[in-house]
């Protein structure tokens, strides 16, 4: 059997890493040349009454999922509640309602998907009411009850009391960087570790990848905190790479992201139109309806763009797609746009693929680029 | 009732046009400030023996479908013979294969869809034949047989006498220019009207719009002549614009295109390797398999993705796709990209959208430029 081991210090000045052997309870020191530190990232969790009741579930790593699937098979619970509308909240809201259980989702927020505008994560919650969750908005967590047995027995908000037989927490992640933190390593956006292109810390030889580092976003120029598996993937490349004596360089990022609640697709890239008021940049916006196949064809389904360019030169910043099967990976084409400086007239213009089966005459993220 | 006119002649020097009233076969002149040619294309169709047998098909319009519809209905034909293995010929061999007819598709060429590669290309005569379409390749049409009442019995190969109760011509089109010739109006690609990329003609006040006008190659800048629906759509706008005394160009065209057989999808775009050679370039090329989705992920299925570079600079020239449901659409990633002068490198580099129920954590198109 593996022992279970874990890194309690990393020592800059003497190069090396106190590893603990959590068995035996026992540390030895590891020495190194060059240090790479990718220690991912963690749920969220609040620090609320009875949080530690059986049945209250955060999700991070595999076995954090086999932990869920066991549960349930032993325990069958009726009611779900979710805590949290963003990628983890919407994806397990469909895998127990698949499982036939009553699921409720509250965000405390107005909207689910914080990372899109109002207006396109709006779709969500109407279509998922329909499908027979239950979405409470812009309500908060207050604590939890758990029953004699230690199991979870209501979620207490801030306006209701909620029956439920499992709970699961999708309210975020931490990157985790104690660690680095405690040795001197500087942080950057939402703590995570401060990296350049090539990866490199604030200390030499000491290199961070994945979740737990920053990374350049493609338009601000801004050091940002995006954990998603596209990157993490990237991250171990660039850094091995660097680490081996070679030159790479970890791209910036636009935040492309995709989900799905049963048949509705989602999916956004580069700005929302709230993170660029933010910013500060004058912008203009299209919302579009399309169908995603000619309309006349067979299976053809309902989806909408939004697109966020910059007001004077046209530059597209963002785009933003809800819509039926087939409708959200487009979204690849804005994010290529994007990447290369295109404006909607750009985007408009491009020579894309059109069949019935596959796309109305115009692709319907053209049809937003035509309406700028 | 609606009387049907042709315009038989284009008066240049007084602004006119001759219309024929066809019910009545009277003439008259119609005169004009701006004129704008929109005649299409046509179908090829051979001058061989009983070409006019009841039962042989050229597609081109809305009536020409449903020619083939009600010639089915009412015959029932059991054998269907389709010549040619482009778009047209695919796209009939499955809606005869879905009502049950034995099929048999045969192309002068040693593949299928000419605009791609033979690596590529060569994936789909035999997942067509395992669908049950009998292909000959390397096979030419000599003539038609028709039975005692005019109606096609065989169709007569350098190689086979296939029996027959249907036939689709699918062997290609020709710009329908001769009334501008005839008025002196230059020609250019394939016979097709030559035009400015304002769309027009070497005739002042003279427009050209559509299947029966030329276009700018956006690698090549060389004169092309490809008739596809979305550039139709494109076309009308921009000469609708310039007559308007605005100021439109027509974008340069890549020659994206997607079609499918059943569950395999096939796409391309920009200049295939064959392109590529007869034009001198000097290119690299990569052809990757991967999965459409996750490997893990049900409903996952197989895609080729081929890239075409320009050797010294890692430009992308080129891109095919042949592969299971949502794959295919994948093109459009890589056209932005060829439109863009994104290298290989570029591409790997972008931010794409992946969850496991829409892509593996690498694009399967990134793969491709990731291998170059």
């Amino acid at each position: 059997m593996r022992i279970r081991h874990e890194v309690v210090e990393i020592d800059v000045e003497n190069k090396n890493v106190k590893v603990r052997n959590l068995e035996e309870n026992k540390d030895f020191r590891e020495s190194w040349d060059e240090l790479l530190i990718a220690t991912g990232a963690s749920p969220i969790v609040p620090e609320i009454a009875d949080i530690n009741a059986k049945g209250i579930f955060a999700l991070s790593s595999l076995q954090s999922g086999i932990d869920v699937f066991n549960y349930i098979e032993k325990h069958k619970p009726a009611k779900a509640v979710i805590i949290g509308g963003g990628y983890i909240g919407i994806e397990m809201a469909e895998a127990f309602l698949d499982r036939s259980m009553e699921v409720s989702l509250l965000d405390m927020a107005p909207q689910v998907m914080i990372s899109m505008d109002q207006d396109m994560a709006g779709i969500i919650p109407s279509y998922m009411e329909k499908e027979g969750v239950k979405v409470y908005l812009e309500e908060k967590l207050v604590e939890f009850e758990a029953d004699e047995d230690g199991k979870i027995k209501s979620v207490i908000t801030d306006k209701h009391h909620l029956k439920a037989d499992i709970v699961i927490l999708g309210m975020g992640i931490k990157p985790n960087s104690e660690l680095a933190a405690a040795a001197g390593i500087k942080l950057g956006a939402k703590d995570a570790i401060h990296v350049s292109k090539r990866l490199e810390t604030s200390v030499p030889n000491i290199w961070a990848a994945g979740d737990c580092a920053e990374s350049f976003h493609l338009l601000t120029e801004k050091q940002v905190h995006i954990a998603l598996g596209t990157l993490a993937n990237k991250y171990g490349q660039v850094a091995g790479v660097n680490i081996s004596d070679g030159n790479a360089v970890f791209p910036d990022v636009l935040g492309t992201a995709i989900t799905k609640f049963r048949d509705l697709e989602i999916s956004r890239t580069g700005l929302s139109e709230k993170e660029a008021k933010d910013l500060n940049i004058e912008i203009k916006t299209t919302v579009i309806d399309a169908s995603t196949l000619s309309g006349y064809f067979p299976g053809t389904g309902k989806m909408s763009v939004k697109l966020i360019v910059e007001k004077e030169s046209g530059r597209i910043l963002g785009g933003q797609i809800v819509g039926a099967s087939k409708s959200a990976k487009r979204i690849d084409t804005i994010a290529t746009a994007i990447t290369a400086s295109m404006t909607a007239q750009h985007l408009a213009d491009l020579d894309l693929a059109y069949a019935p089966p596959f796309s109305p005459v115009w692709d319907p993220v053209q049809i937003a680029a035509r309406t700028l």
